[in-house]
């Protein structure tokens, strides 16, 4: 947590649950991904958290953006991007939507199919598009199974024909998976990418541009390499794989930018037991799965928490949501303790919540109204 | 679908993704389950939709509500609901939504620990209060855990300690998971509460209701029991374990009110095959499990899907929604099969989607705005 975020929950006592997020640490983050790999272009994605002062702090630093919809194009252009800065790199898109981020000047497509790249064909003529391969996602938090992407071959005969249609097949990308915690996961991904990349230049297309996505990893719970470990592995790889003639390089860091900027404040509801002698205590939060922490879901990320009684004796508890749905529960499995002087009324923070909390919340479920967002 | 809902979605052609739901079934099936137990008083589950033109319908019919939060408790106020009829069924609540219901004339409140007890007795004083018990949730689509509800013998304790607070402690309840499909849970359920009734009658406490929850079964891919089944097998065990002195009931449906009278019409976004000779085709669509259908989380409840190619030749197909996250998945192990004939733009309608669907959609996630709700 920031001074400048304790700072302001113990000045504004802000009503729970919310989040605020700090961003200056956003810059701060953003200038040590740079100084990490310095040869790459940063584009963030979005949807981590499309917060109008992020956006705007992140446009006045130079950075670009990948956005998941139309919306998240609009989204970018409102905060001052200019449209050439943004990737619009959902692999799924309707072509009206298509249609309308090329009319706003958008030039710059992900796809992943043969029907995807007729729709950009049709809507986004003459467009820069790059393929998105599967690639392995071990060692990721948060993987992406097999969604997104396609099979190198059939990445290599629809790069082909991209340019068959007259759209500018100018890059790849692939994504290792959400809080990649291993680094050789960009180094095999790398391996994959370059072969396919040789592969195409002998086949007469010359392709520019590596997009590595995202998933560098944030502090949670546990610890995590640092992003200069990423750093030089990636740049390891992609010397090692391309030599001197290097491609463009782009990556999509959304969590990495966003996420130890920000801090959840919620109450506690309820503390009890199931039974008399039951040493696990329930603990009952104004937030869970549904109120925005939905990355918990599978106990995948592990928030860390901070209470008043930090210090105190300490015991085993299982940590759910307010909602009469009992999906909504955070943490059963993970071994999670929290002070035995815990009592409904009492305010916790859960650490590092700047990112995938916010638009995630529910509209109303149970009625409960989404958290409060505050960007100081 | 009812022919309204087809009627309404050919004639007005709704903005896709959208809930389109028919009023009058739900009435219907209001009076369907009066009839097949019609001892029960039926207390509605506001959170499978709280739309106001249900609540209003169902306030006409003559309807009792269970509310998950003060929020819930002022939809019912505002759709006409005598504060009396609204039971606040959530065993979590903060002590000021307590307070806040208790003012609005709301006296009939859940609980399920002694720290929830304690608030109820300072702030909802003289309330009737009911506890919940843990009982098995086995043949349960969408099990409930240990989340809500506790061991027997606390329970006992509990509802001895309630009257000692001043409060009346007049019911039991429990619930044997949503969408059960096992009338023997219900069976196995009511001999566990009776064994209780009659200890606390012993210990001096006169039990008056027994709330048997909700969890009545909706028919969406397979089929499930009838009604009547339940009915039956309900009110057998009851007399097995009651004899003719019968206890108040109270049944929490939510599901089987709402389900079935509602129809989410989506758009193909997007089918595309991962590698050319892979048998399973995705098909994408602009609504997914952050869009409503949360229900399909671990593919639990199975939705039927309606296509214009119907009887036409099936293939195998994943269905997943439009958001970069792939956890927006909604069967991937299901086993469906869709028309090989369909493609990007064609509209689908998944049949029985008008509970739990509206209000669990996010708020903003990817950029995407939660479907359009049309109650005809």
């Amino acid at each position: 947590m920031t001074p400048k975020v304790a700072r302001y929950l113990a000045d504004m006592q802000p009503v729970t649950p919310c989040l605020v997020l700090d961003v200056d640490r956003v810059e701060d983050n953003f200038r040590r991904l740079q100084a990490a790999l310095p040869l790459a272009r940063i584009y963030y994605a979005v949807k981590a958290n499309p917060a109008a002062p992020i956006l705007e702090r992140l446009v006045g630093l130079g950075s670009f953006f990948d956005a998941a919809s139309f919306q998240e194009v609009s989204m970018c252009l409102d905060a001052g991007s200019a449209p050439g800065a943004i990737s619009y790199g959902n692999t799924i898109k309707k072509e009206r939507d298509i249609a309308a981020a090329y009319a706003a000047g958008v030039r710059m497509f992900a796809f992943d199919s043969e029907a995807e790249l007729e729709k950009l064909a049709r809507a986004a003529p003459g467009a820069s598009v790059y393929c998105r391969i599967l690639v392995g996602n071990d060692g990721a938090e948060w993987p992406l199974s097999r969604k997104f992407g396609c099979e190198v071959e059939m990445a290599r005969a629809l790069m082909i024909r991209a340019g068959e249609l007259g759209l500018d097949a100018f890059g790849l990308s692939f994504h290792v998976g959400s809080q990649q915690t291993q680094t050789a996961a960009y180094e095999a991904a790398i391996a994959k990418v370059a072969m396919l990349f040789t592969d195409l230049e002998e086949a007469g297309v010359k392709v520019r541009m590596v997009n590595l996505g995202g998933g560098y990893p944030v502090r949670y719970k546990a610890e995590v390499p640092e992003i200069d470990d990423f750093g030089a592995a990636i740049m390891g790889a992609m010397v090692k794989h391309f030599g001197n003639s290097l491609p463009e390089i782009v990556i999509e860091p959304g969590r990495f930018l966003v996420a130890d900027a920000g801090v959840v404040q919620a109450e506690v509801v309820l503390v009890s037991r199931k039974g008399a002698e039951d040493p696990v205590r329930w603990v009952y939060l104004d937030i869970g799965r549904f109120g925005g922490l939905a990355e918990t879901e599978g106990e995948a990320i592990k928030y860390a928490f901070r209470t008043p009684h930090d210090g105190a004796s300490e015991g085993p508890v299982t940590i759910a949501g307010p909602t009469c749905d009992s999906t909504d529960t955070l943490y059963e499995k993970s071994n999670y303790r929290l002070p035995m002087a815990l009592r409904d009324g009492d305010k916790v923070e859960m650490l590092a919540t700047g990112a995938y909390v916010t638009t995630y919340a529910s509209q109303k479920f149970n009625g409960f109204t989404p958290l409060a967002e505050h960007y100081i």
